[in-house]
């Protein structure tokens, strides 16, 4: 018989980088006793996020970090010529950092679904689940996971 | 005992810009009479996104489009030196804002989904969910929000 | 009464581009003796995405690879000032096209969750569901489909 179960999950972020979640949703699945269904994980913040990457490699981290730097910076805006000056973002209240952690946040995810079987995430054999913190400081995070299974 | 509810949301958007849709969502789950759950909410078009972001700040909203719109302009690819002039694109019946939505559209969102409690979509204190209209005329848009739940 | 239904579906690739899979989930869906409910489509790879595009115009596929060839190229990641040469990706082991498929991924969706009704995705009358293949060559991928409803 489906049955549901809404939990939480708190983490403390370092700063910028990346926190591997894939194993404590694994221990809420098993808390809940499903062993079949689909989990929702959804970040409560707009300023870091959720994605899925290769656990094997650290370098693979290092250089999406990297690219999303480069591509979003705390100088701001670039011309659509893509030379010249760039203009600074409007929002900057909380410091150059702010508002460029929105971006990022809208170009990855903020919630993520996925399958669960034999009571663990039907994941593949390279992946894991990240949050990935994009503000400079580091930063207390909530999270909800939402299970549906049996 | 768990249950579904499908229902459908319509809005007109005034050309390129964000709508909040946080209350439509939160009116439907109430319908809904469901308390406790998640919803998938689904854009029905390739040329607009769903994406959650700040709710207080309305200079949040005028980075993001300025940044999406620098990144992804009307005026077509740029080369790979990041130098030089940009390709147009061959996409191009439906007039230089279609193929950037479209691009626009695959960087972001075109499905959520959110647990809810209380009748309520869980979200964080500072965030909302907003239609992204990519487009720069006014379209009328369709969601569909699958609820599951109790 | 609702029920679940989890099953798996594979693709052979033929290097970077695209497949559409709108057919083969609608086929799952068919088999499963389901009419409504909520569809989550989850990748088990790291360097190939899914996403929801034009089914109409091919150039729209043209260009949507096109940009994001030129936005992640295999050359590594830009200065931050735009101008300058590309500094290397330091995960290069597998060749030049691997780190800019996985930021590729990142970029884009390793899962999507879909409403389905009367036993087919509720998709709007131009958007297919596409897996989009990052790496150079052909790869043998796998997905699964996770069904929810009656």
């Amino acid at each position: 018989m489906l049955r549901q179960s809404l939990s939480s999950l708190e983490i403390s972020t370092k700063g910028e980088g990346f926190d591997d979640i894939t194993g404590a949703i694994n221990g809420l699945i098993a808390a809940s006793g499903l062993q079949l269904g689909s989990a929702t994980i959804a970040s409560q913040h707009t300023s870091c996020s959720l994605t899925i990457n290769e656990n094997a490699d650290p370098r693979v981290l290092v250089d999406l970090a990297a690219f999303l730097r480069a591509l979003v910076p705390p100088e701001g805006v670039r011309p659509i010529s893509g030379q010249g000056e760039r203009r600074a973002w409007v929002h900057d209240d909380e410091g150059p950092d702010d508002m460029p952690a929105h971006i990022r946040t809208a170009l990855t995810c903020t919630s993520l679904v996925l399958p669960f079987q034999s009571g663990r995430l039907l994941l593949g054999t390279w992946q894991a689940v990240y949050v990935w913190e994009h503000r400079a400081r580091p930063h207390r995070r909530r999270f909800s996971l939402h299970l549906l299974g049996e």
